[in-house]
């Protein structure tokens, strides 16, 4: 078995089954397929093998200079080169105009194959929305290209020491010293590809504040920063004053550096209106909260298969159900049920996450449109920080997994198990925590929209569950149909306790956060079930290829797993948020240190 | 702040307070205090300093020598010739014949400060107990005591390359070349302390075959086999034919080394009878499982402590109950409710496997006396899987949340967080697996006994619920008593499922084993704050110096926490375990490849 296959057949069903727009694109599916199988090789033969070099020989800084893994920066030249940074990027800039819910799957392969990799494509796409969303017409154009082909990369420069998600405390600043042209000072960290030797330029997005701007958030511009700058020759190669002073030791993605950066006074350009920098940064920020929703469905995905191989060739102890083969003095693990528990649980975690995402990327496509509907929009916010706060919070679950099937071996550095937990952990930290994520979604995305998105969704869910018709999902179907009236009282519950009290927003969140994410695959499971009911039933004709048999049956019987031995979480969710604040708050602090 | 402060008043608390038997030792509480300040000074100014080191710097293999961290060999040294090695040891042997509750919380102290140093102490005195149980009277004479004071330590080479959870595979053999000495033969691996600088001799326990030994477990004998033998003239320092040839590149606990072991006809002994070698194993296995159960706790314990100081330290966006600090420009993130959660979510995990290693540190007592009542030795077979399974698991979800805490900050090996996750992820892998601890529990320990040890537990658990009589109790006493019918019942349930069909039992062996840890230790949560609240009413006089109310009230105010906010999760393991095998076993192999 190969280290890493990239889950075709799955993503086809999600391409051809399971999107309710066919039609989106100018693009047959069979032709975004085609490409999709170019990603995959390019992901399994270039970046799955330097996966372990990466993190073993990581990142050197000397002098300012950043030097990636020799094997890294080749493979982002020939990613780069081979066009797939704009793949789904407006084709006015440069971009190949493709639909998101290609650029998602290919966004999940990278993260699969290579979590440090997948960092500097992500940060760049990202940085371009937000010049594509705020910019003026010469940013656009003078950067947007070179960006969209990864001739240059780009960077979000948003945390400093003193603040990472209370960015109203920023203080790098920012002064116009001629027209249109502002001098920024200030010192950002984490910045990742901050500075690196894969291409020609870095282009920082950098989160300033105007000379007597208001204090706090709504005192913060956002400006375009390249390290380099044009010379009179018009050539890019004067130094700005952009300096990488350090990058970070870190538990893992090695292979991408976490920079320290220096802004002494260099050169920048205000992306949108002065002061509104925020709304700007929330562009980027929310494709980049979607991208690394992606690292936690790819991450399950490659736990997954990690733990396969290991469950198939491993022989240990005989199945409880009788020797299951004879000729080997034990049997493989997989016949052991608490082994398939595992196996299931990360399978599903990836299947599920990946059908949600491929949703989110419809709705995403949908908010690039001019005059895009506002419901759809707003629906696209409520499920951005659900996918990624419990989508990379089951990635993790899912890598650790991985490490607990090979046992003793999963410690051991050689066998690669613990890689994926160590490059994925930061996936809950980075683009809002999930505690952040929570307070985002329960806060901002339910409550002060009086849980309008919230029923939007929810109605989905008991359509969905109206129109299961098969006998084998019916029982699924009553309890989907529960928890989409349960969720909405939920809400109401938490936000009439909140009234008066907003404490109890901040007690309920995380709870209201993990509750959601299950209940959201639940979603997804049983639509993916339906659909593969009905074409087994005959009631249902592909749309492209037919699936095999076994696949359909396997999708049935996962959403079945899914519900059976995943979704009954959600029950300790609920208790959870609805216990209130008090046992949190009424302990004093000097009681806490004890 | 200090790093790790040893939290020795709630230790205080459980020594004076929770333990039923008060006169078991011949020394007092007073006495046992004073050795453990003793204890907390050692680790606190000896291992904290050099936790850090010892995982930049690692253990170094060259040419068969291992070399450990220099701070770390001579910090062993130290804590030897102090005496602590042989703590709660026989006296006869060289021990200090104190009570396991000191060295239980000793123990603990240790993993909090220092995962690494933790490990030869604990694997030398369960090899001890081994041969004290199992051994000849000149086994016993020559070897005990030199490893009860630390001159020599020792080690368990159970696991070879194809074999680790089914020890019925070990190859290694063994023959008998004269009158009781033998020769062994093998490779084994996952040795720690296997080879290193910081002791005279290693004395290491073999599971070996002997000639035409029954196949299986049962043809599994126990050696003794030193790494240096007498000379001619009585010195210890004639080589035997053991020989390191590798340590392993872990994810953590690198200042312990993890060593290939090759016994090349090395001389060894047989420890109690030919084939009976897995009887004296499991008596090493079941204190290195509590011992590992220790970690789990100081993993907790510490990972709180990490938190709290940058809860306390951090300033990051204000309260949503008003501002706090109106002198700082954010308040400290202690104030949100969702850091609280995270905190104390750590600190009834670590407070409440705390009483539950002191209770079982009682029974252990017990168990190693003559004539020791089978039902108090059956319930510490019963509590053993859990206090190793649940703890270590907990103890984990504790250190991911000190992760969590610091945000990107935690990802960053500077803050010291993300080690602790590193160093502690083996402790759900070895001494048996969580899942191996679970068929043990569901399996061995309720199943195979009908039930009757979890009856003698939770007729605790009814006794106590019945004699809670503060009104601020009464709701947690009823769920309390709730829980002590549910759990019987639900192993009834699954026990009779299980009839005809094993598969049954590993289907529901992990959701059974996480179910009995939290139920457990919400028994030893009611247990400490009915104490507390008792004292606090002036109902109960304490047992040693009073306590201060602030302390008092915390945990019953803790307890509650627990119920509130942990205890639900027991919920979703129920009805997880109830689901039953079929969407686990149904799906084929080539399904789950795809």
């Amino acid at each position: 078995m190969p280290e890493y296959r990239v889950p075709l057949k799955d993503m086809q069903f999600l391409l051809n089954e399971m999107s309710d727009d066919q039609s989106s694109s100018d693009v047959s599916n069979e032709d975004l397929f085609f490409i999709l199988e170019q990603a995959a090789r390019f992901a399994e033969e270039e970046l799955v093998p330097i996966n372990q070099d990466g993190d073993t020989n990581g990142c050197v800084f000397d002098n300012g200079k950043v030097t990636l893994p020799a094997k890294l920066r080749d493979a982002f030249r020939t990613y780069a080169e081979g066009g797939w940074m704009g793949l789904s990027m407006p084709e006015e800039f440069g971009g190949q105009g493709l639909p998101e819910r290609l650029s998602t799957l290919v966004g999940e392969i990278l993260t699969s194959a290579n979590h440090s990799f997948s960092m500097t494509p992500a940060l760049t796409m990202s940085a371009s929305r937000a010049i594509i969303g705020h910019g003026s017409d010469e940013l656009k154009d003078t950067y947007l290209e070179k960006l969209l082909t990864g001739t240059w990369t780009g960077t979000m420069c948003l945390t400093e020491a003193h603040c990472g998600s209370d960015l109203g405390l920023i203080r790098s600043s920012a002064e116009e010293v001629s027209e249109g042209v502002y001098s920024i000072k200030g010192n950002k960290i984490f910045i990742s590809s901050g500075q690196h030797d894969a291409a020609d330029n870095i282009v920082h997005l950098v989160l300033a504040r105007l000379k007597d701007a208001p204090k706090g958030i709504k005192g913060l511009s956002l400006f375009l920063v390249p390290a380099k700058l044009k010379n009179k020759a018009g050539v890019w190669n004067k130094k700005n004053e952009v300096h990488c002073i350090g990058i970070e030791e870190k538990m893992g993605m090695h292979a991408n550096p976490t920079c320290s950066m220096s802004f002494e006074g260099a050169e920048g350009y205000l992306i949108g209106k002065p002061n509104r920098g925020i709304n700007a940064m929330f562009t980027m920020m929310n494709e980049m909260r979607l991208g690394a929703s992606l690292q936690g469905i790819g991450l399950s995905e490659r736990s997954f298969q990690k733990s396969l191989q290991y469950a198939i060739e491993r022989t240990q102890m005989r199945s409880l159900g009788g020797v299951k083969a004879p000729e080997k003095e034990a049997d493989p693990i997989i016949v052991h049920p608490d082994v398939r528990r595992m196996l299931l649980t990360q399978k599903v975690l990836a299947e599920g996450g990946r059908a949600m995402a491929q949703f989110c990327a419809d709705l995403l496509d949908e908010s690039h449109q001019p005059g895009a509907d506002k419901e759809r929009v707003e629906l696209l916010g409520l499920l951005t920080p659900i996918a990624k706060g419990f989508l990379t919070d089951t990635g993790l679950a899912s890598a650790d997994l991985a490490i607990q099937m090979y046992g003793g071996h999963g410690f051991i550095k050689e066998t690669g198990a613990e890689q994926l937990f160590r490059d994925g952990r930061a996936s809950t930290l980075y683009e809002g925590t999930t505690g952040i994520q929570a307070l985002d979604l329960l806060g901002r995305k339910v409550l002060a929209n009086q849980g309008k998105s919230l029923l939007s969704f929810t109605k989905l869910m008991h359509v969905l569950s109206k129109k299961t018709s098969s006998e084998q999902l019916g029982d699924l179907a009553d309890t989907l149909s529960g928890y989409s009236k349960e969720w909405p009282q939920l809400a109401k519950q938490v936000g009439s306790k909140a009234i008066g009290d907003f404490e109890e927003v901040g007690a309920a969140s995380y709870d209201f956060l993990m509750y959601s994410g299950y209940v959201s695959l639940a979603y997804f499971w049983l639509k993916m079930a339906n659909v593969a009911q009905e074409i087994l039933d005959g009631k249902r004709h592909p749309n492209g290829e037919p699936f095999d048999r076994d696949f359909l049956d396997a999708k049935v019987k996962n959403a079945r797993f899914y519900f059976e031995r995943i979704l009954p979480r959600a029950r300790a969710h609920k208790d959870m948020m609805l216990a209130g604040k008090a046992s949190m708050m009424e302990i004093t602090e000097s009681q806490l240190i004890g």
